[in-house]
């Protein structure tokens, strides 16, 4: 039997050209893709361009055991997508940034590059450009994704008011859920729990919903939720000058990670609020607002959910159905 | 003495807060920089946008003990510069991935941050976003650079004809020269060798001479130099379906390559043709134009040598003073 090739038996010229061949197709606005200097934009007239840029760094966000080559393609760009979601805008173009051992078989290349194009693929984005580079231990993947989004329309952080109504889509603490699943720490039988996994594995960036919460003009903010509700929540709120007020029984928990957490007698709210990785949207918009954004997005597919308030006082407050209050601290998700 | 602090200490809020800070000046075209979901530009109207990135791994492409953090933010932010150059291009803005061990310090990554932020500041680029992660053993340092070029200017790698001249700016096999020296297999004390090894240390990357080249109209095609001559010339050739001949004698040697080469009995060509890093451009312009096209670069101070022809012919011949040609063979330079 012979050993998988490598990237050290073809080159480093032969793995740009399969990539450069798998990413030859050409999107919205891609005046030249990869094989020249740069790629060669063409941003729509009148729009603004979006960039934003993130990592996966082997045995730290990810596993290669745990993972698959392909999911990993995947979920870069589904992370990336996320933040351009946040902003409500259309994602365009990425460029791509392997950095690997010289002896990662070609097998796997193939299958992230896949992988990459197919999310690309499913939300309309052009892989226009990238880089390769040896890593002597860890594979490390950085992708860098632009968008563009109408000047009058782009959703920042900052921007809510107080007594603005706090909403997020989907639902909460899945992916952690999920996690505690794949870690051994629930158990993995119960319905729903493929279901959580799922979401571990790989997001679903909320893109269509973003782009009908900036048409329709009715929110004040918005972020991504992807270090948990409670520490997401914590920067819309300093960004702002703001406090907030969740209801801890607004909370949108899929029918999974309740029973799963009534199985493993946890209370599911730690993971809806602590939980990372959900990407979700949470945005801010006046009261008398929220009918008709909640419509809009609904009219999607994606349910939106009011959890809560923002405040002119300081400080996060988690309220009980009883009405007892107590601070929520952003348990900060440190990735050091 | 207490020890230095770490990004473990104070946590990568801190850093982030600390980088945001640093690169919150302004630039053309910044609607929002760090600090958002993604950062929001607003590109010039009518042009189009150019997006290149490119790495740099700890071990592979730097040690830190023969290197400084300062140089290593101006170096990764040059080599990204050379690519919008090659194109012609305006540079504009830079999101920075940095990848590094939870040990790493304070001060290293503050003179990181000041190199990129000087190196920006001369070239006229704004810092709009990043991402900070944790790599265990080596600092990876991710660079996406964004630029701008008008529809009918920019300068891409194909378009070149036979009997184009090939024309290249400053001169060659400097990098390559200052490597030798830093790896003791030169001497260091011979006149020019501190020039040499600046060369090596922090490219120039020729922006302001690509931006002449390209609004000159005059130039068929255009690539930077990072893998030696032979090499680029060689993507030139494949890219246009042509070949190439390359006079021997026409090629620009510094006289601190010609010391160099003599004191230890090398010919200095190697250098030039195969030595790789001197982020020079490459490229061709029909005969006629050539004297304007020098004279326009001349004026903002860089050198253009004429090196030789596009040829119908395939393959790339090194023609002798004496008239014997031989093949040049670009020994490609091998990241892996």
């Amino acid at each position: 039997m012979s050993s998988p090739l490598t990237i050290a038996d073809v080159g480093e010229f032969e793995v740009i050209a399969r990539l450069k061949q798998r990413f030859a197709r050409s999107g919205v606005g891609i005046v030249r893709g990869i094989g020249d200097d740069t790629a060669v934009l063409r941003p729509s007239p009148g729009y603004l361009v979006l960039a934003t840029t993130d990592a996966a760094v082997e045995g730290v966000h990810f596993l290669r055991a745990s993972t698959t080559p392909r999911l990993l393609g995947q979920r870069v760009l589904a992370v990336n997508l996320s933040d351009i979601a946040a902003m409500g805008g259309i994602p365009r173009w990425a460029l791509v940034s392997l950095s690997l051992p010289e002896t990662t078989p070609l097998d796997f290349i193939d299958d992230l590059a896949a992988g990459l194009g197919e999310e690309a693929a499913r939300f309309g984005v052009g892989i226009v450009g990238g880089n390769l580079a040896r890593s002597p231990e860890r594979l490390v993947l950085d992708l860098t994704l632009l968008g563009e989004g109408e000047p009058d329309r782009v959703v920042y952080r900052t921007g809510a008011r107080a007594g603005d109504r706090v909403l997020v889509t989907g639902t909460l603490g899945d992916a952690a859920a999920g996690l505690a699943v794949l870690l051994g720490d629930a158990p993995s039988g119960l319905p729903g729990a493929d279901e959580l996994i799922g979401r571990q594995r790989l997001p679903t960036p909320r893109v269509e919903a973003g782009r009908v919460i900036a048409r329709s003009g009715l929110a004040t903010a918005m972020i991504d939720v992807s270090d948990g509700l409670a520490s997401d929540l914590g920067h819309l709120c300093e960004d702002n000058g703001l406090g907030a007020t969740v209801f801890a029984d607004q909370l949108p928990l899929s029918a999974a990670i309740q029973t799963l957490a009534a199985t493993v007698g946890r209370d599911p709210l730690d993971w809806a609020l602590h939980g990372g990785e959900d990407y979700e949207l949470l945005l801010t918009a006046p009261s008398e607002r929220v009918a008709q954004l909640t419509a809009a997005v609904q009219a999607v597919g994606v349910r939106l959910t009011d959890v809560g308030e923002m405040t002119e006082r300081a400080g996060i407050w988690l309220q009980r159905p009883g009405g007892q209050r107590e601070p929520l601290r952003g348990t900060l998700w440190r990735h050091f």
